[in-house]
């Protein structure tokens, strides 16, 4: 029979000893008590403690010439299960993942944002269910549900704040939403946030000061300073998308002009589009909008491939001007890494290429002596490994307050 | 006769009680316990083995009506003295100051950072040595060095890298200067961090993210995030002087154009006040000119005061450009306060106001709800009480790692 499964009175040992193990790669015993700040007595008791109660398991112990290998600890899959919604504008992702943060079932399709949360919720909670389902799991394993969306959270409340993006969503409540089909508790933040958490958790905090950088229809940043998420004041930190990179560009929906989001973001990028195809600067855009009737983002990405001239320039010129942004950011954050995601980041190599230009020829050379410029680590993932990752954090977090 | 002072093993809670304290308004041992994470017995324990070492004293113990008040308990002065020295880049400040961060004695002077470290220093050593003699102190009574520079420091190394204001200042080893004259530790930081952490232990850490912007022949800022000063991957956070704030302005000492440094800060405003005079937009600025020879920033709040027209705009112009460079930091950063110092915010309300009104129009209404830009706390300490801050926290955490 499973051991009973509880997270009730842990001592402090052992909730260290959880969040040391999900944070790491794989450890033994002796590692653990080598790492932590307690004698290996006091962690071995810890560790038995809480094999006893089912919330960790000790795996691939084995034999070898030495004598026995040590085991590495580990969650146990006992505990249940985490479920990672991610929302974007466009579309929504769905996944159920194990307490090691392995992707046990994974769901994804096109949504509008823009319906409200009615529609799109009972979406969500139907491929909850289905997918549950299809894993043969009940609604009480579900152990945590963590929701991204595109617009800046109160984290303390969960609800959303004056979403550009999300009317209708204003202050509705996705936490009561989806408490209705489950015990376990939900945790909203900004899906850029959870990326650049699934970001730090895929690289076991070996970096400490890096931002997330998601270009989508709109565009966002997620900030992580000695090693944790930073969410600001009021949980609109790095809502880089309103810095104004010219002072003589368009107006944006926020009512300033030249924001860089209103000049490199997806529609900017699908309007330059339109623009190339209706004045004849390139045959093959316009032969596009002629088939399809309308330009996306990726349209230019594949005009820009095939070595389209004006696509290409479309391409620089929202590189550069988000590189310009950036530049801002970098002199004053210097980060060790900026990490590049989002759907237009696909877009292809001449985006990056563009934003590391611009980012190196405006910022101080000493902020980007050491500044690597990429794409998001395991980037497809990155926004619901976050949302599970964001679970197991906030359950450990409550364990220790209660 | 006096306990023997001594730093050697110290124990966790005897650490931990030793940073509360310093960090705290001030504490009995009923609040110590209650705050931390320890029962009473143990705060109780600690306490008395900190007593009998030296290292802490209970003051104002005195009786109540309803019986003995409990005294509070802090650093005990016996441990010595903390020597805070802030190099800018037109003066310096030497202080002395007790562990509970008392001013003792505080010295300042005009002094050209850029004549090098030689001559700086030998002058700062001469200071510290006269004020420790004024005060009847011996030089092993000298604790802790803290020292700030006007330029990016690698602070593990103390070393400075590529200080624009500072020719010759390269890689020279202001520790090991210092630490010709004492036993005690030097350390070195950005004054602008410095005075970030000064702010910070006024507040007593009661605001856990905001930013200190030092206006004076440069442009800097201190950030603090999560309670602690962020100084960024290689020691360059909070280089903001070089963010374009014009892609039409003049060309920047540091190769690129429009940087807010050399359009808003003291040589701008004095340069542009110059301009003033000479083409007789201002019959106060020009008689200032001709008395004096040239005119400062000083001259420029001086004439603003007065009501002078051209003054005033020059402020304004100034205070705009910092304001439109703080609204993308402030968009990124979402802090909850943005505190404004160094010798140009002494320019008068109007540059304060030009600074206000710029941000709250540039950024997003969500960053700036709650946002307060206000003067530096205790302004003409906080980069001295940073240094002595500096000393003390960078003591414990040595003791703790020992």
């Amino acid at each position: 029979m499973d051991p009973v499964v509880s997270w009730e009175h842990l001592s402090a040992v052992e909730l260290t000893v959880l969040d040391r193990l999900f944070w790491s790669e794989s450890m033994s015993r002796g590692e653990l008590a080598s790492l932590a700040d307690f004698s290996r007595s006091k962690a071995n008791t810890a560790v038995a403690s809480l094999i006893e109660r089912g919330l960790l398991e000790e795996r691939g112990a084995q034999p070898s010439s030495g004598g026995r290998r040590p085991g590495t600890l580990c969650l146990s899959n006992a505990v249940g299960v985490l479920v990672g919604v991610d929302i974007g504008a466009t579309s929504v992702d769905v996944a159920l993942l194990a307490p090691d943060m392995t992707v046990l079932a994974h769901h994804a399709e096109a949504a509008d944002v823009r319906n409200g949360p009615t529609q799109l919720l009972s979406r969500v909670r139907k491929v909850i269910s289905e997918l549950l389902a299809l894993n043969q799991m009940d609604n009480d394993q579900v152990l945590a549900i963590g929701v991204g969306v595109p617009g800046p959270v109160a984290f303390d409340s969960g609800l959303l704040d004056h979403p550009p993006l999300m009317p209708g969503w204003e202050r509705f409540s996705i936490r009561d939403c989806l408490g209705e089909d489950y015990s376990a508790p939900v945790f909203v933040d900004n899906d850029v946030n959870l990326m650049a958490l699934g970001a730090l958790w895929h690289l076991r905090r070996r970096l400490q000061n890096f931002l997330v950088v998601k270009i989508g229809t709109g565009i966002g940043c997620g900030i992580v300073c000695h090693g944790a998420v930073y969410r600001g004041n009021n949980g609109s930190a790095g809502d880089v998308g309103h810095i104004c990179v010219d002072l003589g560009g368009p107006r944006c929906h926020c009512g300033n002009v030249g924001c860089v989001e209103a000049m490199a973001a997806g529609p900017a990028i699908a309007r330059m589009a339109d623009e190339a195809a209706h004045q004849g600067e390139s045959a093959l855009l316009s032969e596009m909008l002629a088939t399809k009737g309308e330009l996306t983002p990726y349209d230019v990405g594949a005009a820009s491939s095939a070595g389209d001239a004006a696509a290409n320039a479309i391409i620089k010129r929202a590189g550069n001007h988000i590189g310009q942004m950036l530049a801002a950011v970098v002199n004053f954050y210097n980060p060790s890494h900026v990490f590049i995601g989002g759907g237009i980041a696909a877009t292809g190599p001449l985006f990056l290429a563009s934003i590391r230009q611009s980012v190196y020829h405006r910022s101080l050379a000493l902020s980007t002596r050491h500044l690597e410029i990429q794409y998001v680590p395991n980037a497809q993932k990155a926004g619901i490994i976050g949302a599970g990752v964001l679970g197991v954090q906030e359950i450990l977090s409550r364990a220790g307050t209660r």
